[in-house]
C-alpha cells in the first residue's frame, strides 16, 4: 500500500506553463488595464497551467466532506461532545448543514465520507470508507499505524478517481470531526517548526483554561509520539487524523488527475501541507479559499504560499469557505470566456 | 437643491436593533457553533437592521456605475486617455466589460449612468443624466461649483428612488472615469488628514515618476482650493468628481429607502466617506465588498469601519468588486432561511 501511494504520487504532473502563458496573452486583450482583475486573472491562468486548457470546462464540482473521530477528545479538548461528529455526518446527509446549503448555492455536490466516525453510520447517500472507528488517544500512543494512514490518503486518492469518472473535474475539500483542530495544530506545529502559542486556537469555541490545557495535550502528544518532522506520513499517523489523511488523498488525487482543488479552513490546509510534503508538486493543484478565524490558519497558508480570496472570519469548516469561493472560480472562467477585447469593443489602450 | 438634499438626509433611520436581535437569536440556533459562520452571520444581522425584517427578500440588485470625466487629466495623470470614459460606457451598455460579466453571474442589473462624461452619448439603455461635461482642472480651479456637486448627488438620490420603484432593493456602487483615482485621492487625503505618500496609488497603471507627479498635482489641487475639511460637500466641490458625487447619491439614496449598498473599491469608497460625513447614521447600509489594491482603499475602509469580504487584489473599478460579493450576501440569506436548527437536526449543542 506504501508502494501504491509512492506510484500515485510519481503521476503528479507539473503545471502546463504553455496553456498558462496562452490564458495571460488572451487575458491581455480584454478591456481593462493588465492585471486588474488581480487573484480572477491569476485563478484563470491557474486553471490553464492545471488542465492544459487555456479555457477549461470544469464539469460538475464535488466538496467532498472527510469525516472521523478523534481519540483525543477523552482529554476535553473541545466544546462539543464527539457524538457531534455522526450527529453532524446525517445532517449532511440530510441536508441541512451550512455546508449544503453553500454547495447548493455553488452548484456544487456534498460528497460526505465516513472515513472514521467513531459510530456505525449506513445512509444511500455516505460514503463509507471507514479505516477505523476513530484514532486513538494521541496522549498515550500514536493516533493511527503508518499503515492506516496510507489507508486513509489511498481511500481518498481512489474516491477522487471514481468521481473523475462520474464527471467531476474541480474539488473542494471539506472536514467534520470533533476533536480535529487539536490534530491539526499538531500536525502545523511539527511540520513547520511553528510555536504553539501563536498557532493553538478555540476550535469550535473553547477558552481561557481549556486553550491552554488544549495546548498542553498537543506539546505532550508530541513529546510522547516524537514524530520526524521530515516524513510527513509519519507526522500525519502520529498525532494527524483519519479525516486529515483522507483529505491529503483528495489533494493528491484531484493533482493526479489534472483537477483544481480548493482548500477550505484550518484542517483541510493541514492536510494540503501534508500533500504539499508527499508531493511538491500538487501545490500547483491548490486554490486558498478563505481565511479562518484559526490562528494557525495563516501559518499554514505561508507555508504553502497560498494567498486566501476571502476574509470571512470564519472558522466552521465542513467546507463551507471552499463553497464560497467556487462562485470566485466560475467568474474567472466567464471573464476568460465574456469579457469583449479591446479590439472588439474600439477602445484606445494605455499610452504610458 | 442644498434644501432637498439636507431633507433626504434627514429621512435616514437608525439601524433596526430589535430585528437585528432576533437575527442573531435565530442564527445561534443553527447546527455550528454560534458565531462560527463569521461575516456572513453579521452579514444576515445587519440586513435585519437595515430592513427591520429578519429573513428580508433583498429583490432585485441593481449595480449603479457612475461615469464622469475630470478636467484633471489635462496633467497627465493617468495611463489611459480621457476618450476612454466614454469608450467604456459603450462597452458597459454593450455588454462587454468585466462588470457586465461578473453582474450577470450574480443576477445584477447593470445600470449605467453618465452623469459628467465629457462626450455626446446616447443609447436606449443609457441612463442620461449628465450634470456636466466632466470637471474642471482642479489644479486650475475647482473642479465643480457647490451646486454642480449638489446636483450630482441629487441626481444618484432620485435615480435610487426610481429604482426602488421597480423592484430593486439592493444596491451596488460602480465607477468609471480616467483620472478618478487622482480626485479620489484628494477626498481621502482632506478628509481624513492621510499622508499623501501612503494613499496615491498607480491607478490604472502608472508608476516611476508619474506616480510622483500624480501625487504633486493633487498637493498642488489642495493647496490651490483650500477645501474646507469639516464641509464635505466643499470638499466633494472641489477636488472631487461628478462620478464620486452621483455614488455619494445613491448611498445616501439607499440608506434613505432602509436598502443595503454594496461599497465597491476604491472610487466607490471615496463616495462612501463623504456620504458617512454628510449623514453619519448611512454607514449602517453599507457592506464593504473588496480590499482593492489601490493604496488609499484600506485607509477609507479603516476610516469607516468596515471590514471587506473579499482580498481579490483588483483595482479595476466599475462596480466589479461589489458584483464578485453578491454571492456572499445570497448567502448570507440561504443560511437564515435553510440551515437546520440543534433541535431539528438532534444534535448535541456545546458542553463548555
Amino acid at each position: 500500500m506504501l508502494q501504491a501511494l509512492a506510484e500515485f504520487i510519481t503521476e503528479i504532473q507539473p503545471p502546463d506553463k504553455a496553456a498558462m502563458a496562452a490564458a495571460r496573452r488572451h487575458l491581455d486583450q480584454l478591456t481593462k488595464p493588465p492585471g486588474s482583475l488581480g487573484k480572477l486573472e491569476d485563478i484563470a491562468c491557474q486553471l490553464a497551467a492545471i488542465t492544459g486548457e487555456t479555457m477549461p470546462d470544469l464539469g460538475k464540482k464535488a466538496i467532498v466532506v472527510m469525516a472521523g473521530d478523534h481519540g483525543v477528545c477523552e482529554e476535553g479538548v473541545s466544546a462539543y461532545p464527539a457524538e457531534v461528529t455522526p450527529q453532524m455526518v446525517l445532517n449532511f446527509l440530510h441536508g441541512g448543514a451550512a455546508v449544503n446549503v453553500l454547495a447548493g448555492q455553488a452548484g456544487a455536490d456534498v460528497i460526505c465520507v465516513d472515513i472514521g466516525v467513531n459510530a456505525d453510520l449506513e445512509h444511500p447517500r455516505l460514503y463509507a470508507r471507514k479505516v477505523r472507528k476513530g484514532t486513538r488517544n494521541m496522549m498515550r500512543e500514536a493516533a493511527m499505524t503508518k499503515q492506516e494512514a496510507v489507508d486513509a490518503i489511498v481511500t481518498g486518492i481512489q474516491l477522487v478517481e471514481e468521481l473523475t469518472m462520474q464527471g467531476y473535474r474541480l474539488f473542494a475539500t471539506g472536514d467534520m470531526g470533533i476533536g480535529n483542530t487539536t490534530a491539526s495544530s499538531a500536525v502545523l506545529a511539527v511540520l513547520t517548526g511553528a510555536d504553539l502559542a501563536g498557532t493553538v486556537g478555540r476550535g469550535t469555541g473553547i477558552c481561557g483554561e481549556l486553550l491552554l490545557h488544549k495546548r498542553s495535550v498537543i506539546e505532550r502528544a508530541i513529546a510522547l509520539n516524537k514524530p520526524n518532522a521530515n516524513d510527513p506520513l509519519d507526522v500525519l499517523a502520529k498525532v494527524g487524523g483519519l479525516e486529515i489523511a483522507g483529505l491529503t488523498g483528495v489533494i493528491l488525487g484531484a493533482a493526479r488527475h489534472r483537477c483544481p482543488v480548493v482548500i477550505d479552513g484550518f484542517i483541510s490546509s493541514a492536510a494540503a501541507l501534508v500533500a504539499s510534503r508527499m508531493a511538491e508538486l500538487s501545490t500547483a493543484y491548490m486554490l486558498a479559499s478563505h481565511l479562518s478565524q484559526e490562528p494557525g490558519h495563516a501559518f499554514i497558508l505561508q507555508a504553502l504560499e497560498l494567498a486566501p480570496m476571502l476574509h470571512m472570519d470564519m472558522r466552521l469548516g465542513e467546507g463551507t469557505g471552499a463553497a464560497l469561493a467556487l462562485p470566485l472560480i466560475d467568474a474567472s472562467g466567464r471573464i476568460m470566456k465574456e469579457m469583449a477585447t479591446f479590439a472588439e469593443a474600439g477602445i484606445s489602450q494605455s499610452d504610458k
